[in-house]
C-alpha cells in the first residue's frame, strides 16, 4: 500500500459542502466536527487509510483492534435545493509535507467526484491567552467570500501567521481546482483541549450551513476526546521511540538490552 | 530496487493460514515462530528482500555473506481437509510508516494469491513486570473470532494500547481484504528476550492449529536468537551513525578525521 | 499531489534566458530577481506548487490565504532578435536532495519546452566579512563562457566550495540537457540580508542581458523581503516543531498537554 | 529527476568484471580503484547521477562547476579470451536504505546489460588498530569462490560484522540475479585515510585479474584524495546544517538572523 486508500459507499449528493475537522491546535476542529456528526446523526460514507499514518493498530476494549483512519460522514439536507454536508474527521493527520500533499490530493479527488465545490475547514488559533468569549477568525480562498462571512461575526484579516496541515492545504489545493472556501479558527489558548472554542466555531458554522445543533453536550464529549487523543499521542510517541532507537531496522530490538 | 521483492517457489497450498513472527518486544513472536519452523521441519518457500531493510550484508563465519531478509516457510497439514500453515519470520522489520505499509501490502498480495484468509500474528505485550506464568492476550480483527479463541485461555479486552509493526498492520490491512485473524501476545517484561513468554504463545498456537510441538529446546534457541539480534542491533546502529554523521552523502567519510 | 505542479500560461518566447533567484545566502539572489521583476514590469506566466514545500498556507492581511509557491515571470525583449528573459522566484526552496532533484527536473522540463538554452542563477557567496564594494564571483557550466563573462568584471576561479540548492542544481542538471549557464554570486557576509550585494549582482546581470534597471529602490525592497522571510522562517520552524514533537501522527496534539 | 540516471557510451565488452571502489572506511576502496584507473589508463564509459546524491555542485578552480557523480571506467583486456574490467568510482555514496537499493539496482541493470556476471567490491575493514602489513579479508557470495581466492592470501571467515553500503549491496543484490563475487577488505585503523591498506587490496586484486600495476604513486594520490574528501565532507555537512536549520523549507533563510 503506497497511496492513500479511500473505501467509500456509492452515494449521490446534492452540491456537497466539505467540512474538515481533523486533530489540531486545542482539538478545536476535531471537537466541533465530531459533535456535529453526532448531533446531526450523520451517516458514514467513506473510510480513509494512508501509508502516512502510524504503522500500528489500536486495541479496543471489547477485544478487537482497528486501524488508524480518517472518515467521511454525510448529513443530507432536508431543505429543497439545500446542499448536503460531508464531514471529514479522524484519528490523525499526516505530518510531513509530502504526506500531507498526497493525502489532501486524494481527499480532493474524492470530493471533486462527488461534485463538491465549497470547503470549510475548522481549527483553533492559538494565542497563549485564555478568553471568556472566544472569537472566530476566518481566512478565505477568495475575497468575494468575505462579506458574506462577516455577517456571521467571523473576523477577517485580524490575525496573521500560517495554517498548518489539512485545514490550510485542502483550501490551498482546492483553490487550484476551482473550489472556494474558508478556514474557521476558534480563538484558543493552544495549551489544552478547548470545548468552548469549538462551540464558538460550531455556532458560526451552524449559521453558515443553516443547521441547528444542540451544543450542550459538546463539553462532555471534549473530555472523551481529550482522553482518546492523549492515548493516541502516547502510542505514536512509543512508535517514534522505537523508530529512532533502532535505526533503519528492527527498532523493537532495542527492547533487548 | 524500489519495492519489496518476494522470490518464491511455486506451491499449491490448502487453505493456508499465515503465522507472523518477526522481531519485536521481548523477541516473543520471533522465538515462537522460529521454534515452530524447526520443530515442524517446515520447508522454505519464499525469501523477501526490501529497500526498507538496512543497506548492508551480514558476514557469516564460513566466509560468505548474506542479505538481510524475511522468509516464508510452509508446514503442510497431515490431516485430511486440514489447513497448511505458512510462517513469516526474518531478521528485521521496516521502521517507518510508509515502509511498513508497503511491505505488509506486498506480503498480503502474496498470501492472497496463495488463497489465504486467516492470519495469526505473534508478539509480546510488555508490562515492565516479571511473571512466573505469562498470560496470552489476544486482539482480534472480528468479534466472532473471540469466543472460539477464549477456549484456549487467550484473554481478550484485558489490555489496551496499540500493536506496532507487522503484527498489527498485517491484520489491519488484511481485514480490508476480507481476511480475519488474531494477534497473540505473550505477557512479558519487555526488557529482555523472553523464552517463557514465547512458550506460552506457542502452547496456545499449537492448540489453535491442532499441532504438537516439543517446547523443551525453545529456551536454548532463545540464547542463540538473543546473540544474533544483539549483533543485528549493533550493525544497524553502526549504519545509522554513518547515516547521520555524513549528511546526505558520503557518511562513511566521517571515518577520516 | 505527488509531483511538482507547474500551472502556466501559453506563451511563445524568443530564445528565452532563465534567471533564478530563489531564497538563499543573504537573500542576494532573491532580492536581485524580485527587484528585476518589479523594475522591468515583468508578466507572471507560471506558478509552481510542490509537495516538497511546507504543508501550510499563509494568511494575508486582507483576509485571504495563499499557498507557498515559486513563480515564473517573463520580460520580453524590446530589441529585434533579442532574447526574452524568464525569471524564477519564490517563497521557498526544497531542502532534501530528492526534493531538489525532482523540483529542478520539473523546472527544466518547463524551460526546455519554452525553447530555453541559457541559464543564469543568482546567489550570495558568504565570506563572514563585510565589504564596501562586493565583488561578483562566477562559476560556469562550460569553459567557453568564461572569457565573455570576465568582460563584465565577474571573477572566475577565485573562490571554492559548493553551490547548494537550485542555483547549483539547475545549472548542473541543465548541462546534462545541453544547456549552458553561469552562477553569479555576490560577495556577502552571510549573516544578514544584503541589498548591496544584490545590487552588485544585478549590475552585472543588467550588462549581460543588456537591460537597464534603476537600482535605487532595491534597498527599500530588501527591508520588506527581510520581514517576509523572517515570518516564513518562523512559520516553517513552527511546522517543524509540530512534526518532531508529534511523531508520525497528530503532531499538533502536542498542544494538549 | 526521480531515479538514478546513467549516461553511458555504447560499448561492447568481453565478459566484463565489475570492480567497485566508492568512498568508505579509510577510503581504502576508493584509493585502490582510483589508482587502478590511472595506472591502467582506463577509459570512462559512463557517468551516474542520482537524486540521492547531495543537491549541490562543486566549484572547480578553473572557474567551472560540476555535479556530484559516480563514474564507470573500462580497462580492456589485452589477452585473448581475457575479461574486460569495468571500475565504478565516485564522489559519494547514497546513505539511506531506499537510496542505496535504488542506486545499486540501477547499477546492476547497467552491468547486466553489458553481460557481466562477476563482481569484486573493495573496502576497508576497520579494527581500531594500526598494523604494518595490512591483511586482506574476503567475504564471498558463494562458497565455491573461496578456495580460488585463498590462493592469493585473502582470509575468509576471520572477521565478522556487516558490510555497509554499495560494497555489500552490489554483491547481495547481484547474487539475486545470478552474479557471483567477493568483497575484498583491507585491514585498516578506520580513523584515517589508509594508502597502505589500499595497496594491500590492490596487490591482491592485481593477482586475481592478472594485471600488473605500479603501486608506488598510490601514497601520493592518497594525499590528494584525502584533501578532496575532506572538502566533500565539509560541503555536505554545510548542506545538512541548512537542511536541519530550516525545517522543510527555506533552510538557507537561517542565514538571516
Amino acid at each position: 500500500m503506497d497511496k492513500t486508500l479511500i473505501i467509500s459507499k456509492k452515494v449521490k449528493l446534492k452540491d456537497p459542502i466539505l467540512i474538515e475537522g481533523l486533530p489540531g491546535i486545542g482539538l478545536v476542529g476535531k471537537l466541533a466536527a465530531d459533535h456535529m456528526i453526532k448531533e446531526l446523526k450523520c451517516e458514514k460514507i467513506a473510510e480513509i487509510y494512508s501509508p502516512h499514518f502510524p504503522h500500528q493498530v489500536l486495541m479496543l476494549r471489547k477485544g478487537i483492534m482497528r486501524m488508524l483512519k480518517n472518515k467521511v460522514y454525510v448529513c443530507r439536507s432536508k431543505k429543497k435545493g439545500g446542499s448536503d454536508v460531508i464531514i471529514l474527521v479522524g484519528d490523525v493527520q499526516a505530518v510531513t509535507p509530502e504526506a500531507q500533499y498526497e493525502l489532501c490530493g486524494a481527499l480532493l479527488d474524492y470530493f471533486e467526484k462527488l461534485g463538491g465545490k465549497r470547503i470549510y475547514t475548522l481549527g483553533g488559533y492559538g494565542t497563549g491567552h485564555m478568553v471568556d468569549k472566544p472569537r472566530v477568525f476566518g481566512s478565505a480562498t477568495h475575497m468575494d467570500l468575505i462579506p458574506g462571512m462577516k455577517k456571521y461575526g467571523i473576523l477577517f484579516g485580524e490575525v496573521g501567521g500560517s495554517i498548518i496541515g489539512a485545514a490550510g492545504l485542502l483550501l490551498g489545493l482546492g483553490k487550484l481546482r476551482g473550489m472556494k472556501g474558508v478556514c474557521l479558527m476558534g480563538e484558543t489558548h493552544g495549551g489544552y483541549v478547548d470545548a468552548k472554542s469549538a462551540q464558538a466555531v460550531l455556532d458560526v458554522l451552524g449559521k453558515i450551513l443553516d443547521v441547528k445543533m444542540d451544543l450542550a453536550k459538546l463539553e462532555l464529549r471534549a473530555k472523551e476526546s481529550e482522553k482518546f487523543m492523549k492515548r493516541m499521542e502516547k502510542e505514536t510517541a512509543k512508535q517514534k521511540e522505537l523508530q529512532e532507537g533502532g535505526g533503519s531496522a528492527g527498532g523493537e530490538l532495542s527492547y533487548i538490552r
